[in-house]
């Protein structure tokens, strides 16, 4: 079972558009088990859209091809899908009916243009596109499946996941003879090397068998390592279950590093965390500038438990707004464990929250004194028991040291409030 | 003058990997006069690279190729770009002595499998790569360029830019007989069709020569409008000249809505005009979260102008940390013209700074109350001659309404700040 991807438009080849779509069709295929051999771009051009339908359904069982599909003039992937199946056009009343519908809704008389999105191709199947104007179309001639659908990345995903995929697993299930299941488990603060050695012997969980395959790939970026895990099986319940089993052993060995088992933020797991504890968090940010509590914030009904948030980017307001002392400013400076645990205890205090954080450091690219590189970072905890602060020394880049330290920030808080026996 | 960009490896066919590089190349390829007709992707296989070589070859007279040149035993497309040229390897010593560097300077002792990387197709011309140890390699043969570079992006456009580039336009320089230049100017809180009242008459700046062409694209999303503006001419000078003067005259209609025109981000033009008139800006944000600040703060050397940020969720913190006063969030509520106006003024006063801006608002998906739909969003401002609060109503979706209403915030800093003779 082989796919190919065509994209049509001048945008993409001019690198006014990237290419999202394509990424997101390769991963679906390969896990529905028609993992796409080619990703075509081609341009807006009746002829090189027919001549490139000729080829690939020489080649392919199944051929998805996004974009071109608006109401204006050069959008051709309709009338070049007519033309190769030699197939006339029908007025499609229930298009017709949702297209005047969606212009009802938004207030606005529908340009007769329109109306040209509900002629479709006698022989399309029409996949129904609750989210657009233009719907998918589905043509299944000689065993093969062609199926056009818009660009637009939120229209072209609910086509595939209402009409497109189900069609294909349905249409294939017996020829699929292979099912592919991915999951990603998120780690911070732990080197690739270091977690590997945690991970240990991983014999149980990478396996090739005659009928079944488990890898695992270690995936680092920026001071996160991604654990990805794939299992090819012959069914999907049997892919669910190596998944499963190696997750199971992946949490037994490193389960205190993993985040997210759900491609879910950080910040996420902690509202969780701290909503079941019914605990407050303030936050008292230097370096990161505002970007912890935007984090925590970026989640809906993060107010139940984030009480208040202090950029204090400057001395006086590290004084003045979280209590931070004089004489530790004078003696150890701004980017020290003292002025850390210090503002982090002094936004508690001064927030009545039940667990203060706090960032201090050079998030670069310049700013190293004598000791401290580009880089350093002190991030401070307190809670009702302890106050600590623990330093880190990241890179000159400042954009992505603030994203770390701040992902590092809720890390600790979600280490603190993960207790000690699921850290297995 | 036709390009194809072939882009090599499994993860981007699979979707682990987005195609970035392909938009790069498009968008470059295009500005010198070569743009890609093609962009195709294809598996690591020797056999499939070595095809769509040959295919290439007899179309395009440039066949960029970027992926499968690493050190392992899946990196293809040095051996099959040799087969394909039929040309015997010879060992590069100047590659050599780069890669022992590079490990050298890492502290690591050199992989004997890294040495492959010196050995290099006879008949190709090595492009150097400062970042990385894979050099770029490139066929000049019957009139046609072939060039292979890694798929690492930073080292793909360190290669093009010091080697592939200036060699395509010295080649081509007399077949390129179109040169395509694009500048963006950026618009925030004006809409599309506002935007285009404003600026009127198009007909002096979009025109069709015989040798000229300049175009004007209105690219609107979330609450910004991009202005494209596209010259094709024949030379660079004529294309700079072009873009220039559809400049000034967008400047001189609508110059007033335009926050940037070299893709830097609204943070950075605020910050050089704080900075040029020496003031200090203090932010107090209830629904945006501490994304203001944590924008404000992306820019290096935004300490001379922040003074402080509060993130002040509940009406607690309101009163307390910035002086809201009770009567005034019991009579008009948090989202209120009142409150964003008590929010600026308070955290200006309390932070003695020059200017104070503040948000507040339902930022989704849920919140509304009677008479306040979800989006609705209060911008105070306050400096020493007036306090203002605008009134938006932006989407339901969370995250694009903490960023457009930052944004907002931000510009309405800029405007201020703005003489009214600029703002013609």
């Amino acid at each position: 079972m082989k796919s190919i991807i065509i994209s049509i438009g001048d945008e993409i080849l001019i690198g006014q558009v990237v290419n999202t779509n394509a990424a997101w069709l390769g991963k679906e295929l390969t896990a529905i088990g028609i993992p796409p051999e080619r990703v075509l771009t081609i341009p807006d051009d009746e002829n090189e859209i027919i001549n490139e339908f000729k080829a690939a359904f020489k080649k392919y069982n199944v051929i998805i091809v996004t974009g071109g599909l608006g109401p204006t003039h050069d959008d051709l992937t309709v009338k070049s899908a007519a033309k190769f199946f030699k197939s006339k056009y029908i007025l499609n009343q229930k298009v017709l009916k949702h297209v005047k519908h969606i212009f009802a809704r938004r207030k606005i008389n529908m340009p007769a243009v329109n109306i040209g999105q509900a002629l479709v191709p006698e022989i399309a199947k029409v996949l129904h596109n609750k989210t657009g104007t233009a719907p998918g179309l589905l043509f299944d001639k000689k065993g093969r499946v062609l199926c056009i659908m818009p660009g637009v990345p939120y229209e072209m995903k609910y086509i595939c996941k209402t009409g497109l995929f189900p069609y294909l697993r349905n249409k294939f299930a017996k020829r699929i003879t292979r099912v592919i299941r991915q999951k990603t488990l998120h780690t911070i603060g732990i080197g690739e090397s270091l977690l590997a050695e945690k991970i240990g012997d991983i014999s149980k969980i990478v396996r090739k068998k005659r009928d079944f395959e488990v890898k695992l790939a270690f995936l680092p970026s920026n001071y996160e390592v991604r654990l990805r895990i794939t299992a090819i099986a012959k069914t999907e319940l049997k892919a669910k279950k190596l998944i499963n089993d190696a997750v199971l052993l992946l949490y037994k060995k490193a389960g205190k590093y993993i985040y997210s088992d759900d491609e879910s933020p950080i910040e996420k797991t902690i509202g969780v965390l701290l909503k079941k504890r019914g605990l407050k968090l303030a936050v008292a940010e230097s370096c990161t500038g505002g970007l912890v509590c935007s984090k925590i914030t970026d989640v809906a009904g993060s107010s139940d438990y984030l009480s208040d948030g202090i950029v204090a980017y400057s001395n006086e307001a590290k004084k003045k707004l979280l209590g931070v002392k004089s004489i530790t400013l004078k003696k150890f400076g701004a980017v020290s464990e003292k002025t850390a645990k210090e503002m982090a205890e002094g936004v508690k205090r001064r927030s009545k929250a039940d667990i203060g954080i706090s960032t201090t450091g050079t998030a670069g690219p310049t700013g190293a004194t004598r000791g401290k590189p580009v880089g350093t970072v002190w991030i401070g905890f307190s809670d009702r028991k302890n106050t600590f602060a623990k330093k880190f020394i990241f890179s000159k880049d400042r954009l992505r040291n603030k994203d770390i330290i701040s992902k590092m920030a809720l890390e600790i808080v979600r280490q603190q409030l993960t207790p000690k026996s699921q850290q297995l």
